[in-house]
């Protein structure tokens, strides 16, 4: 169940036809996902920005977190491997498994210096058991795909988001110059009284009253990955990162310090970015940007509802987080008008 | 006429007994406002954020702007000066009278780095004529007060925010800890289409067709000043800066390409910063830090809010600009049910 | 008297034919100086990087000084104004006569958000009485030319650098794929024990026993602009704007608290930047871009010992600020065995 | 063998009593050097920085590395960790050992984001063997101590600095104020023919002739930790860290493209940053923060040259790489007087 399905239409742009960030060419995701026993609640999300170097940047909303190789992103311009996803103990196992599949492949580099993003899910998950093993992160390179599941996959298995059980989310836009935004967010943040859907402040209609809240659960944190197929520069690539952001805003989020909220956007249009000679580039301006800028923008918002709706209940270490109610949202849109006559 | 008296309360936090920037001790607010034949709608805002450096960090949402004085705080950590805020083309003036005015004061400095901020405001005002002169500086200086005009004064007077007429507006919450955070804004950003208040889509509801669009209006820019009363440091100061920009979010705002967002945070509580002795300070820890994060959100909006409450139609070089008409937006607050019961 | 002429060869590569910023084609400077009484020992200096905007980035090594315009080039990737150096308090005057004389020309901007630097030469100047006025400004653009004058001339009027006479200083160096990178420093910056030349310690050779050294000048700042007809996007220009700042390193600059050192690089290559359709560029990829950081290394470095001996001893406000005398720098130089063996 | 010892001193401060990043109260420093068989010539060195929490900030001046733990050091302004130093291509298991040593500890965190650095030492290594364990790093977090190793120990075994032998490097100066900086570099970077050593063109005279010079090894990378007793906020870490930089500028390094040149500064003055009252700091003013300017510049030279003398000649996967040969460098120094008269 998705956001568009139930009728809640964000924003003003048109999804692309999988409404997912493998809306732009090239862009698959690959999920390894470890529930096991009582306590296992994790797994490691892959996803691949394309087959070859393209241009990055990123945006820290707030740093606790980790978001490895960001140095040389923000350095060269370029994202030049797989990014991995996962909980926030396991970076080191999902970063070395990644530099294995580097140097095992056919084009195996000197170094590489993967990109590895996290979110803490030790509320669900037995964190501090180092679950997650290279041959989990080989096995979400192989399952790279343009079908992407959401909710309680990979990376996003064990996560908490706004007091509902969260975990992957993704959506698109289409620009009317024909450019496709597409986000992955790994969904782990926000409290539940601050949670907004299209205007609508759904966290406090739904209050524990409604839907139990597991207690204590800290603001965690959110990873929003952004991919476009417009033809944009490195530091546009920036822009586009701080944007997602205000999506993040937009549904309640705010940075909280316990919280580790990193976007990494890239763009694929050009190609062949390395080597020694003098490369030809195309690049959209900056007086055509704005449309991209609310792509972004609705995109993240979507990717977030959508990753809330997928979610299902989970139990784990004897705690249980329950699912945004798809039926008590639809209720709560439709009291407040935000619902579309035929969802 | 301000948000609150019409019944809408954004957010959950309490404003401060002025509901302005001025809520932060020692914030005092001038404005010098030039309205002028057919061609001059402009002005100069001085805000003076204490008698003496404060920590300071800032935050650039998009940088289609200038605010003068930024390396200096970014390096030091310090805000030393008065802020002003004008129109793009006065920077300069105001700028170099701020140094007078320092240079001429009893503590005059070897040099003075003044931070002077700026919006466009060439619909409504010849900004080409360079009307702001040394005296409407000097004039705002002494004019500074904890009572804030708001609306059509200062720096605010010719400009548009969201498709009506815009300017400056403040807000202030307090939190649980008792600290102030008070914002004070000039609003000159933002597309119709996008105004979002409370959550409910008021720049759609209240379209071209309800009130008159000033046609090829770019979205403009909002400079966002943020005082708290709260010992931060300098990094935490930046912190909350990054917060505002959320409230420019929630109202709408994108970070438009032709829009300079630039947002100004201080905190007051540390003082006598300066010399060569190790100094003794306070820290708010950084575990404590979310309400303020949720105070700068809030006040930023409620700010923008208050900015388009305060302003008047107003007409300048031929081009007439509406003012967001209070009884309109009771209309659709209450429709939307986002209208406390006694306004 | 450069450098070279003295047979001091730092680095290497080879400069450019004029061994100035201007070997970078459409490179033009101009200077209005002021040298009136006791007191005015100031002036203004314009650098016109090219007829149009070309791509740019800065680098901020410490910010006790001001470069207007920065948050636009950071944003946008892009410079689009002339940029002006003059002194502390005079760069508001400066910046709007640059808005004036863009708007007063035939491609009139809607708005311009020009580019102004400055250093401190309150100690040979009366920096308060602020005599920079706007038809120094006019005559300095109009005066842009490809021959640089150095030394005390413009905005390098009264400075002083190493505790020796400072200003105005330039070099370039051409890499073996013939990029050129030219530097213009406005010299200010640095205390005399500390100077070193292409290795050699000469500011402790020359201590204030063999010349004299004015009492209680602070380390001041510099101001590096560093143009390149390399192809290179904005965040490239960042990366050569640094190793501008290893420049300073290497002649025993520290960026001392007193300091404003702000570097700003710009790119030549890509042009017809603006617009809304999407452009076709040319890339240097990162792996050809080490020779562009040695280039600026070199480059700054020699700029500012041309700075230093361009520079005469000057008299202002009382104080006498002494030359780095040639004869002695050689005989310092030879001793060490650095100087080449034809000068 | 240091650079003190064969009469090298560089810069005016003086020494801690060890010359040694662990002359700041606290700091301790452990390796673990793998040397096996032909082809391993790696290892992981742990820095711990103080037994709680402590500010600290951070400087990039060329990214292409890892430094792990940056977003949240950047945001928090603290460092929570030991940090670990090994190659590229175990940051991973490092880091997640790091971890596991964490929640192991009795003061057990619920999350940890620890800090880890690389460089490549894939000229003499099997780097792609991926031969650090986590009880290499365990064992390196034990033998924690006050006696620094240098040259080819822990995370520098296998590395090449300026065409020499490299490894770990440390030095440490006293500014007349009584605080303390130290510095532990991880050297891998620069090329031959750029190393200057006081000013002297070490890299030139001792030419591949005189001692060869591995073929077509890439300007590697360095990781520069600075410590610092005088109570420095988060912000003034980041400035010192930058003038560690100035080390690599004054020894000949550029930040060459394919080099990871990071550098990290903490200080350790502030105690007991964590939990939620208000906090009572001490703080250095900016006005007397040159001293540890030259102080951090100064030490990172002597870092660097003492990995140089520290180092020995190794052979690994085939390759020689020599050292720098004391005798030959006291020999340089002193035909360009460099050489202080009693060694």
């Amino acid at each position: 169940m998705r956001a568009r399905e139930l009728g809640i239409t964000i924003g003003d742009l048109e999804p692309g036809p999988r409404n997912s960030i493998a809306d732009v060419a090239g862009v698959r995701v690959g999920h390894t996902t470890l529930i096991e026993g009582d306590d296992v609640r994790t797994g490691v999300s892959v996803v691949i920005p394309a087959d070859e170097p393209v241009f990055a940047g990123a945006h820290r909303l707030n740093g606790n977190g980790e978001l490895t190789g960001l140095e040389w992103i923000r350095e060269s311009g370029l994202l030049t491997t797989p990014v991995g996803l996962t909980n926030t103990h396991s970076v080191g196992v999902v970063r070395d498994a990644l530099v294995a599949a580097a140097v095992a492949s056919s084009d195996a580099p000197s170094w590489s210096l993967p990109v590895v993003g996290e979110t803490w899910d030790g509320r669900l998950n037995d964190v501090n058991g180092f679950h997650v093993r290279p041959e989990h992160v080989h096995a979400a390179l192989e399952a790279g795909s343009t079908d992407v599941a959401e909710g309680n996959v990979g990376g996003g298995t064990g996560m908490v988001c706004h007091g509902f059980k969260g975990g992957i989310g993704t959506a698109s836009r289409v620009t009317g110059d024909g450019h496709t935004v597409g986000v992955l967010v790994q969904a782990n943040h926000g409290r539940r009284a601050r949670l907004q859907i299209d205007g609508v402040p759904v966290g406090k209609e739904l209050g524990p009253d409604r839907i139990p809240l597991p207690t204590d659960v800290p603001a965690g944190s959110i990873i929003v990955l952004v991919a476009t197929d417009a033809p944009l520069l490195p530091h546009q690539c920036v822009r586009i990162a701080q944007r997602a952001s205000f999506g993040i805003a937009r549904t309640g989020g705010a940075g909280e310090n316990t919280s580790g909220d990193l976007v990494l956007a890239w763009a694929t249009a050009n190609r062949k970015l390395e080597g020694s000679e003098v490369l030809a580039l195309e690049m959209l301006p900056n007086d055509s940007i704005d449309p991209l800028f609310y792509a972004a923008i609705e995109a993240t918002e979507e990717a977030i509802v959508n990753a809330l709706l997928a979610a299902e209940t989970m139990t784990g270490r004897g705690v249980t987080v329950e699912r945004l109610d798809p039926d008590a949202l639809v209720e709560v849109m439709a009291r407040h008008g935000r619902l579309a006559s035929s969802p």
